[in-house]
């Protein structure tokens, strides 16, 4: 409900409020996992842009590298059916149904951090609400933001949806196999005009399906955790 | 932000005060355009549902009909890519920008209806933001509220996200010429579980690109708009 034109102050005042303990809390949050060793990567995008079978590919790439100790943070409006999908491939999750909340805030994420207990994790995921606008205002504590933008969405959502496109750190093109299908989405365009937005944006075009750039992806994803290391 | 645990009391005046005002806007809208006899159809779905162009095909199974006064109000965060190809195809569009917010309410409504002058239309659609989530929460004065979900999202949205299919007159099933691409894609369990959730939702499996379930979705809304003029 952010920027809405009834009641601009009252809002105003909220909405500072809000956002000011929610930063606080988010930033001590990364500091205490970066303590751990445990790169923690938000992952936003539209309801059905592949968000789930992404991260069940990044796992699998990730054990191969030798990386086990791997979690998911499953957020949802409802159910838990993703959450299942990720325990079936034998890795830590915890279900968040934020029960119709359009996003994610740090009391959700400690609560669900919680749940995991004592166990210590190289590599934590949020697998964000299915949400391209809402998402994007929230800081969930993570060190690293990821977007998914998938191909038959249209590469023109760059241009209606902005903010998302500015605050991320890297924005992963999924469903690449759909292209020869989509001959109008314009690949080149989506990068120049996202750099507009964000210049040191890392940019991967992806197929989870046949895995094509699942490698280079995973290459960044460990390199950003070599960078919370240092 | 509806929801949210923190300053809950407070957000809960607020909300109560801003939706009561909303509602109340929106009947008075609705009231005005069934006295001009205008069908008013709010269109919602995930960014990249095919919105637009399922709009484009909609309206030209309309025009073959007879109905030459049409209008769309395209709402986006920023941009004016859809009201451009609405204007195009040489129907009547006004762009709604709403500079970051999640949703469409109704002083946006009323301002970008005014944009039109006194053109009296037979239907005026409203695209909505892309957005699964925050959209069903407010009332824009339509007269029938439809959302989109395509296969490329998968079925399985319905239990993620049951707030807005719980909300709306209509679900349009898009892009079904994907349908053999996935073979995941379980109509029977989306229409059954949607049908839980919404047991008088009217259902429609289409493809803009083939033209497949386009004429039984235009004779529904033709149908609707006889409704409106009863």
């Amino acid at each position: 409900m952010m920027g809405c034109n009834m009641n601009e102050m009252r809002f105003l005042e909220i909405k500072q409020d809000i956002f000011g303990k929610n930063n606080d809390a988010a930033a001590a949050f990364r500091s205490a996992r970066k303590e751990d060793g445990m790169l923690y990567i938000d992952v936003m995008a539209s309801p059905g842009a592949g968000k789930t079978t992404l991260l069940l590919t990044i796992m699998a790439k990730l054990r191969e590298r030798g990386s086990q100790d791997l979690a998911v943070i499953e957020a949802d409006l409802e159910s838990d059916v993703d959450a299942l999908k990720i325990k079936e491939a034998g890795v830590d999750s915890v279900e968040l149904n934020t029960r119709g909340v359009c996003h994610v805030e740090m009391g959700m994420v400690e609560k669900a951090f919680a749940a995991f207990g004592s166990t210590s994790y190289e590599y934590l995921f949020l697998e964000n609400i299915g949400n391209l606008v809402c998402s994007a205002d929230f800081d969930t504590g993570a060190h690293v933001r990821v977007m998914l933008l998938s191909v038959p969405e249209g590469w023109d959502k760059v241009m209606k949806y902005p903010p998302m496109f500015s605050i991320v750190d890297a924005l992963v093109v999924t469903k690449c196999d759909y292209l020869p299908l989509n001959p109008d989405f314009d690949m080149n365009a989506l990068k120049k005009q996202a750099r507009v937005l964000n210049p040191d944006l890392a940019i991967f075009a992806v197929s989870a399906r046949t895995g094509e750039g699942m490698d280079e992806l995973t290459d960044w994803i460990c390199a950003q955790r070599q960078c919370i290391l240092r």
